[in-house]
Order: C-alpha cells, then structure tokens, then sequence
C-alpha cells in the first residue's frame, strides 16, 4: 500500500511517498481503508523530534474510512462500516491506504458528513472532551477562558463548552479568527490578544476573581500568563508541555490543578480505550442534529502533504485542514 | 493579649513576644483562647519570605482552645466549647493567646486528646484530606506513593490512606523515620532513600507500571523525580512551589494532572469552608475511636518559640511539635 513515510526526522521535505505492507489487524483492531486523514500540529511535532519517535514512521492520526477488516476480539462493527477515529499515536499513522484503528475507541462516522469532514474530528474532539469533560469537569454556568478558539482543538472546544452551558471567552489573534470566534462559534467573549492584555481582560470580566477553568491549547507564555487570570481551585489544563517556572508559587497560593491532556494514553496503553470510542460516538450525534460543527478551511491531495505540512507549521489554520486520502 | 509577633523578615530570632489588642470576631468567626499551637514548615516559610506576607505578622496556623465569643453568624458552637482549625494563613495566627478561627472550618476537638495533641492535627489532617480525597480522590486498592510519610503531613497522609484500603509506598531516609513508617504507621512498603532510588524502586514494584498516585510533600528534586514514577493518567500532589522544568514533557506524554495543594485558600477566598469543618469533624471521630495517631515528637513553652522554629528548619522532626500557650 502507499503510505507517506518519515524516514528520517526533519522538515516537511522529508517525506515521501512509499510502498509498505499493509498492516495485520491485532484482537482489538479494526483494518480500515482510508478514505481521508486530516493533519494535526502533533504530526510537525512529532515529525521534527520535539516528541521523541523511532523513524521511519507514518504520521496521521486521524482517520475516516470503511471496515474491510478486523481482529477476534472487536465487537460492533461490520466489514463494509463507515468508521472514523485516532490511530494509536505511537504506532502507524493514517497518511497511508490502509490503517489500523483500535475498535474500542472508533465509532461510526457521523452519517451527515463525508470522509473529509469526517475525518477532522476524532484527534480534537477526543482532545477537546477529555480536557473539558473528564479533566477539568467543567460546570453548567461557569465562565471558562479556552485559548486559540479559531484553531483546531479549540473550535471544537468551544462549541463543546457552550453546548454544556458554560460562558466561553476566548482569544484570537487575526481579524478573521476573531470573526470566526465571535460569528460563527458564538463565543461570550473574544479577546484581541494582539490588542489587549488577556490577563487584564479576564480580571476585569470576572471583578479580579479569576476563571475556575482555563484550558490552553496554546502554550509557553500562554501558559505562564494564564496563571495570573485563574481563580483559586482553579483547573487549568495544557496540550503543550509547558511549565509554569517562576509562576509555580502562584498555582501553589491558589491551589491550582494542572491538567495534561494528551489523548494518546488511553489508546497507547490500554487505559479503558472504550471511553474514547463512547466519546466519539457522543461527537457524531452532536454532529448529525446540527448542534456541533466542524470547520475544514483546505483540502489537501494526498500528494500534497509536504505542502499541507508546511501550512500547519504557520499555526494560522483556521479549524483544520483534511487530506484526501482516497478519491 | 500576649502574642508572638514577627516584626521583619528573617531568622527565628527576629520574633518577639509583645502586647497586641485581642482580635474582635467577624461575622463567621470564633474567638478562641488559644491553649495550644502547633509549628509548621510554612511558619518558617512566611517568617523568611518565601512566601510573601506583610509585616508585622504572627504566626502559629494551628490551634486548640476554647471558644470565648463568636461573630452573629456562627452556627454550632457555644462559650465555652473546646475546638480545634487553623486560622486564616493570611491573617494572624495563634502565637497568641487568643486567635480567630472560622467557625466553618471549624470542629470540636477530639474528646480523647489534650490540647496540645489536639493542636497537631488541623494543617495537616486538612492538607492530607484534601490532597488524597478531595484531589487525587484516591481508590480502594490502589498502590500510593507518600513521600517523607515520617512527616507532620506525611504521618497522617499514609495513616488515612491505609484507611481508605489504599497501599502505601512511603519514603524516609533515618533510621527512627523508617521504623516510624513501618512499625507504627504500617506503610506497606518503606523505602530507604539514601540507600535506594526511589524511581527504580516503584517501577520494580509496579512491574513498570508507576503508580497511579504520588502524594509529593518534599518538593524540588523529588517531585521532578516522581514524575518518572507515575502510570499514565496519573495524579500528582504537591504541597510546594514545584516546577517540572524538563520533566514537563513526561507530564504531557502520561497526561498527568498534577494538584497544587494549599489548604489554605478555602478560609481566605471563603471557598466552601464548611468542608474544613466537615473533614476536622470527620478526624474528631476517627482520634477518638483509635483509627487515627496524631505523633507529637516534641512539646514546646510558649516561651521556646524561638527554639521551635529552629528545629522545624532541620527538616528531621517525626510527626508534629506542639506549642504550649496556656498552662
């Protein structure tokens, strides 16, 4: 089968299209056919060794596509289902025909959408949901800031966040994100951060008290500042791997949780994967009636990757970019 | 009234034994004559300017005595009654022979102990409650990690943590404190620090598990450590100004959360304080039916303070030193 193989750690240019075997479904595996994969600031990441891998690997990991097999122990699905979910982060990714999905976290593609869209949602929707839901367990009625509305995690996030009854403020950047952020996902509040002091904001929307739940898909700085504007037993959950260095005493004084939400452990080491499977078919009802939307601003060619990855790497996306795996 | 005051920042010897007015009760307040304190590394922590206060201050964030006078609010308490909290860690402590505490954060001492014992308990059992159950909401058959479970918070951490079914891995490096852990705690497994690396020692145990819990009452170097030894989704509690630094990225890849503990900020941000109340009820109940030892190694005059504050900086006492305010 073809696949985009990294044989080495680099820039985009690295890539390149190769033929590998098709891969051999475990017990909890489903075989799928991809139709689309979408690209995710994890595959750069990973692809540039800020998350140590062993090359060569196959970047990807998301997946929408049809079940043309499976192991003996998956349940639920038949060969011919239209599926869409996350391949295991530390093992082959979708950028190629054929992958495998573990059974446990894949649910059936929403009906309402095709490949493409399909296949944007599984990586953000399980991220956005563990950080909001089993993580921070935001509240009905609570003012919550997420950082990045416009971006992949964080459309979805707010979206999520809103469908649940929280106030939402978010930050944006450029004018069409904030249009984005304010027109179209409907938030409370969108902070200009390139504008005003989003620290400053927050403390003055909230009368000095903070926001018990910040979720940052942002990072570095992002974070640091963050732990000025959240309020004491506040949660603050992170994608990135940021420290608070000299902000540490801060969490200490207000009793802060700080979340890591990575969305590749459950499936990685089989830490009750079947809640993902649950989330995404949760995702693919909200989905169908309307109540969650999800943004694809580009649509690559399969043979377009190498560009498609130098696109992620401006973090200027718009919602997320899908690529047409099979025609 | 007498109280021990710290005029400046420094040493031990900066503080002075003066006159002050007798505190006047709020809305939620008891005024307590206190008869006992009890000394904990964060009245060094303020007295140095760790962790930053205003001057003049009085330290002392235990106490035990009687109720003399309440604020129109209170609820449950009458003139006369013997109680033990912790007062506000942001207003004056008791040093002194009368303090203020929030009636809801509030309890009735343990009928089977004196004052003196009594006065041990309310920092700690609040910071060891909270941190096992209200964040890391530890489980029944769980293998926990307590480091320095010889310690004021330690000893009673490892103690309720046996309670609740869980197993306990503690950490101590005298030869009293390992005996200490093992013969009247019960820890289940001690392990000698100077002598093992704690790290190798938890894999070993979990068969490269890690454990699902780590209760970090050391800080630094340690809970950079611990971040090696946690199972993925795994939670992490410390009770200091901890920063990961570079571990930040095993925190990400093990979507780990980690709580930043301060029982303090539930009486100074007035968050729900009647779960103080509720939790030193609780530790009333389980003293006085045997299930819970308060260790006080030491008992201080009034008078030693000074003395005091030099033996909680060795960092070497086992359990608690109480403070002896009225004879």
């Amino acid at each position: 089968m073809r696949a985009y193989v990294v044989p080495q750690l680099g820039p985009p240019e690295v890539m390149r299209v190769g033929e590998v075997p098709k891969p051999t479904p475990g017990d909890h595996d489903l075989l799928v056919e991809v139709h689309a994969t979408s690209i995710n600031p994890v595959d750069a990441k990973i692809r540039v060794g800020t998350r140590p891998r062993a090359v060569p690997l196959v970047l990807g990991f998301d997946a929408s596509g049809v079940v043309v097999g499976m192991g003996a122990q998956v349940k639920g699905f038949n060969i011919g289902d239209e599926v869409y979910g996350s391949p295991n982060i530390f093992g082959f990714g979708a950028n190629a025909d054929y992958v495998l999905l573990d059974a446990r976290a894949t649910a059936h593609k929403p009906k309402s959408l095709d490949h493409v869209h399909a296949a944007c949602l599984p990586l953000v929707s399980l991220t956005a949901s563990e950080a909001l839901h089993e993580r921070a367990r935001i509240q009905p009625g609570q003012t919550i800031l997420i950082h990045a509305g416009a971006g992949g995690v964080g459309h979805i996030a707010v979206q999520l966040a809103k469908l649940h009854g929280s106030k939402v403020i978010t930050t944006a950047g450029r004018d069409e994100s904030i249009a984005f952020c304010r027109d179209v996902l409907k938030a409370d509040v969108v902070i200009d951060y390139r504008k005003e002091d989003f620290v400053a904001r927050v403390k003055e929307i909230t009368s000095d008290q903070g926001v018990p739940v910040i979720f940052d898909t942002v990072g570095g700085d992002v974070f640091k500042k963050s732990i000025e504007c959240i309020a004491p037993l506040g949660q603050l959950v992170a994608i990135t791997a940021s420290d608070p260095g000299a902000a540490a005493p801060l969490l200490l004084y207000k009793s802060i949780t700080v979340h890591y939400e990575f969305m590749g452990v459950r499936v990685a080491y089989n830490l009750q994967p079947e809640k993902q499977g649950a989330i995404l078919s949760a995702i693919a009802k909200l989905v169908d009636s309307k109540q969650l939307h999800v943004h694809v601003s580009k649509v690559w060619k399969f043979e377009e990757l190498v560009e498609a990855h130098r696109a992620i790497e401006t973090g200027r996306t718009i919602g997320k970019m899908a690529v047409r795996v099979k025609d």
